[in-house]
């Protein structure tokens, strides 16, 4: 197997403190990776890779994510989401409607 | 238009010298990540995003580059592959079939 079946982009770029587009960074998007990666791990999906990456575009509505090949966007990720997301679209592939990113222009 | 029609992700990870895996980043992935992103800006590309990644997996076979949403997993790519990549993947959507990445576990 050399692509995963779902493959999970979490933005972990950080601006300097005062910029007013915000960061994913600052939203705690390393943390959100770590929990992601661990979680998926811990429910034995093998099949799913987790990575970050630098700015996806969407700074104010961070934290953004990304679910590969399946093209999903998501916006406003949080913590607490983690779980929802491991069991819905990871494991079922079934989009989390509710955290959708709007279709709106790149920042 | 909240996602790029193609999505590029370039595996930067860079691992001490010596480690028998090698990495992307050893071989230049940081300056073909910038390289990508130029060129595709120069061309009018403006529905490509191109990012950069931790570790994608393939140490051995990198530089790894992935162009999403077509799940198209490319290795060994070095800086002669990017004008091509350019032109027939990312303009024309024609996959590099001589770049693609053999079907090999994940390191």
């Amino acid at each position: 197997m050399s692509k995963p079946r779902r493959h999970v982009l979490v933005c972990t770029n950080t601006r300097p403190p005062g910029n007013p587009k915000g960061s994913c960074g600052e939203k705690g998007a390393e943390a959100l990776f770590e929990a992601l990666k661990s979680l998926a791990r811990e429910q034995g999906l093998q099949d799913v890779m987790v990575n970050r990456t630098n700015c996806l575009k969407h700074c104010s509505r961070g934290i953004a994510v990304v679910v590969q090949p399946d093209d999903v966007w998501y916006g406003g990720v949080k913590a607490e989401d983690v779980s929802e997301l491991c069991a819905d679209h990871l494991r079922e592939g079934r989009a989390l409607e509710r955290l959708l990113m709007p279709d709106i222009p790149w920042e």
